[in-house]
């Protein structure tokens, strides 16, 4: 985690709901309010509202490195390289590129973000500069930043976890993303802020939620961290390295 | 599962790559042709293809519910009700419907599918036909249905498992799609084809997976199904039955 003070400290926004007067929208204003006070510079990307396109074809790349077959993740690296980024693309990558904390605000769509988000991680997680061979986890390419998942569902806290019908939600549901997105590119990566029950609860309710989540917001450096895999206990094929303590690399 | 003959059964293969000649893309030709061979009727839906939208949003609905504010699982219910669904989603909406067997087809992207895939989810999983209230799991829309994964990456198989540095592909990384996404809206889910490190093997290795695929795709019916939550272990708040054998319901 950096030391710098917190006056020169970055925040990205990323928000993704179809209705700008949803509760989720209202989690962002909440977010971006809090972090500001907190003494961070903070914007906001509203893939909505900027109606981002979230499909990942070789429509990104005007010129290609192997024009007759896409390789998605080689087009990146080259289009990165020669400066060739569609600039929607550009843009997103430079934001979180330039910020200390990135946040991603979303509905719980069949446990996993909105397409429009999924597809802004597809386009916008450049193989090369996020991650590539080795770099990935905690030599990721994030590493140094801090990420964190802020998103409402409609689900009750009771049907989650061990027990619940649908097992563990942040550690279960969500891996892809908190540990195999955010984790994987090196970010380290806060406990989510999960509202539960949101569409069925008072408006009383919903305004203490964004309280709580004001709350948290300005204690955020203090904030749990999720635990993630480290190069350092695998080989270099990423097979686990054995108690005797093989140290190839 | 049925009992029915199979000349009659129906099969739904939804596709997503976005390279025409991709080994994925030909996972989906193999598979309608093995199960083309068994005796099904196939038809393929290829989401890169159509230029599937993968953006759930108000542009959904052309007669709202509630023209004010959109809660788009309410809108789904309203559209579906009234036959005004848009067409594209229409489409996919009824060849689900009307099959027995649904095999979606993709490249792992971040342990998840292509955005144009999840978006296809978002919209065509509609609220009421094929989930709500207690109609999930073993009581959901989709009961007497079944599913299948058939996906690439380009990890290794020992990157996952137990000891894996990524832990469980299908049943971890995974389980959003398969249990919270084909087991929640009540699809018998068989275990997924999954095809390892597919962009670093050679044309040998990739024509043996194929032929793999044929063979398996051959013998689906005895394909092992996915465990999933019985709603009858669960109250009607999904809260875990007792020991004492709480029999609310």
């Amino acid at each position: 985690m950096s030391t710098a003070g917190v006056e020169g400290k970055r925040a990205r926004i990323v928000l993704a709901h179809p209705e700008p007067r949803s509760f989720v929208a209202a989690m962002a204003d909440t977010a971006r309010t809090a972090l500001t006070h907190a003494g961070w510079r903070v914007t906001v990307s509203d893939l909505y509202r900027k109606r981002f396109n979230p499909v990942a074809s070789a429509a990104d790349f005007r010129n290609r490195s192997r024009p007759d077959y896409l390789v998605y993740p080689l087009e990146q690296r080259h289009a990165h390289a020669q400066g060739s980024l569609d600039p929607d693309i550009e843009e997103e990558v430079n934001a979180v590129l330039e910020s200390d904390l990135l946040i991603l605000v979303f509905p719980v769509f069949w446990f996993s973000t909105p397409a429009i988000l999924k597809g802004w991680i597809d386009r916008v997680f450049l193989s090369g500069a996020f991650y590539g061979g080795r770099r990935v986890y905690d030599r990721g390419g994030m590493t140094g930043k801090r990420a964190m998942i802020i998103t409402a569902l409609g689900g009750r806290e009771h049907m989650f976890g061990a027990h619940g019908i649908h097992g563990e939600l942040a550690g279960g549901m969500l891996r892809h993303l908190q540990q195999g997105t955010l984790g994987y590119v090196g970010f380290e990566v806060h406990e989510p802020f999960i509202a539960y029950h949101v569409p069925y609860i008072t408006q009383t309710e919903r305004k203490a939620m964004l309280e709580r989540l004001e709350t948290e917001l300005a204690a955020i450096d203090a904030r749990p961290l999720v635990s993630f895999p480290s190069l350092e206990n695998f080989d270099a094929q990423f097979r686990p390295l054995g108690e005797a303590g093989n140290t190839e690399d």
